[in-house]
């Protein structure tokens, strides 16, 4: 019998979650049965999107059930198995995060080959956040020749990615982020033009001071004061992907939506929200391309790393306070 | 010497424009010179977009000039040349309206061959407002089998032709319009659901009787409360086409966007601003498909006149009022 610890939705948050919408439990497992394994998690990821899930809300994915322990994306190895496919040691991909193990049908684990990375950068770069900048960037705002690109939310897990995707097809990058460290992290990864938001009045100034003919593509992180500045700076024809909008996630009540929409239609503009959950179909072609890129030192990463199942609350409320650089993730062992 | 009227901008408006914001008065037109033709004008048209012209900002069409004659399209006859490729009689497309006669080079009118419609229909629904609805319908938001349709502005020039393309496509059509008889007019051109905007409360409520299982495709020309409900009844992956705002353009202060607006993410959304200019290419493709739905009796189209150039200010202002059933026109001869 082995006793590991897990992070269960004690209340809904109303705004910023707290500390006091988590608990943390203890539960006991029993040997594998037929056809399941034991894993032993080693790293979760906390990504914005779980806050949605905290919400009695119907989405794109299911709310989390009060009392119950949360799920996400986790690394782990399998310590013990009762199926032919994994055996102890293996490291395998899961939805069971939030916890420090658990037993499992081994045919709902994927198992990872990490191909000289470190195990933790498939929840990062080389994971659903890789996949979403590939996918946002390509497919969804289908990057051209020549297209001056905008990302907001640059210094994070998405958004580092777009950036350096952008960079290595040679396009001229503006990456927005809040403060300092952030800001020498897009000039390292090579922007052309590092906005932090938090120190400037106007956004659309500052906007088009870096692009003062304007931008042809948009990454969305962030939504409010950052969308309505790249609509304000579009060229015609520009295309905007809607990845998310963290700056509203936690609002109380629905946000004013950008009161210059309107410039949708004599810009001709295209603005298409997307999760990459549609896409996953891409993830090969992605690896692929990842693969190039890393061996040519045009794509790294940077971790926010934050120890022990019992800071997992911590570490996802970063999130919203901005206190991530690149990939927040949470080392379980 | 031939003496015409003409109406040109008088003042700048400030919200919803007034009589006084324009001037008529009249004008001396000598012979013809080298290459030109004098041109008595039948017909001219008052559109939305004009008032986006009548302020003094840079957009996809120039502002009008303060004191001198407004434009537009009109229908005129030949009524003497100078140039051999026009004869007196000849019926000409131009973009000389707002005045009963001009001179201009041949080279810069476009003879119109009727082929048995009444010649202002190349003003309504066989000309600009007829190939915005094609082009918006099927290329901007690329229609397709099987989807649910929501037309705002739907008894207008524009939306009364995209909701008889859908239906004559066998889609499911909910359109909206303001009052009974555009509401009638809707019945009468087979819409499945009408809904009167000035009789309810809850748009989305209505829009969501109207469609239970959401919409799939929406063409904007009204923004506001529309583009709000549309959100909220759209189904994942709708596309919506942005065609116009006719409830904003008379505001004298931006107003709020949809605070539904990020409904695009977990939807999958897709919105996409257009004009139709940009699409000239699809005229020749839209008036073989109109000829036969026009033959087959599935496109029909009413016609609000207005007679006499002077009252030309009065139609256009009409516009914002709906007073308009169908095509607003003013017949100058």
């Amino acid at each position: 019998m082995t006793t590991v610890r897990e992070i269960r939705l004690k209340s809904r948050p109303s705004g910023l979650p707290t500390a006091a919408n988590f608990e943390m439990a203890s539960v006991d497992l029993a040997a594998p049965g037929a056809g399941e394994v034991q894993v032993k998690n080693l790293w979760m990821t906390v990504d914005p999107y779980m806050r949605g899930r905290m919400n009695d809300v119907k989405s794109y994915t299911p709310p989390f059930q009060l009392g119950k322990a949360m799920d996400g994306g986790a690394i782990g190895e399998v310590t013990a198995s009762n199926d032919p496919s994994l055996k102890p040691g293996d490291l395998v991909q899961s939805g069971f995060g939030w916890r420090e193990g658990f037993n499992a049908p081994a045919a709902s684990l994927q198992k990872l080959d990490p191909k000289g990375l470190a195990p933790q950068t498939f929840l990062g770069a080389a994971g659903m956040p890789g996949l979403t900048a590939y996918v946002g960037l390509l497919k969804i705002a289908a990057l051209k020749d020549g297209d001056v690109v905008f990302v907001s939310g640059a210094a994070g897990a998405v958004g580092s990615i777009v950036v350096q995707i952008a960079k290595a097809k040679g396009h001229t990058v503006i990456g927005s982020a809040g403060g300092p460290d952030k800001i020498a992290f897009l000039k390292e990864i090579g922007v052309d033009h590092a906005i932090d938001y938090k120190a400037e009045k106007d956004l659309t100034a500052a906007l088009l001071a870096a692009a003062p003919d304007g931008i042809d593509v948009y990454f969305d992180n962030v939504g409010g004061d950052h969308l309505v500045a790249a609509l304000n700076a579009a060229r015609p024809f520009a295309r905007f992907a809607l990845c998310g909008a963290i700056s509203v996630y936690n609002a109380t009540e629905l946000p004013a939506g950008p009161p210059n929409l309107m410039l949708m239609v004599g810009k001709q503009l295209r603005m298409q929200g997307f999760i990459v959950s549609s896409s996953w179909d891409m993830m090969p072609a992605f690896l692929s391309d990842l693969a190039g890129w890393v061996k040519d030192g045009k794509v790294v990463w940077k971790e926010t790393v934050f120890e022990g199942i019992e800071k997992a609350p911590d570490a996802f409320i970063g999130l919203f306070t901005g206190e991530n650089l690149g990939k927040m993730l949470v080392k379980l062992s």
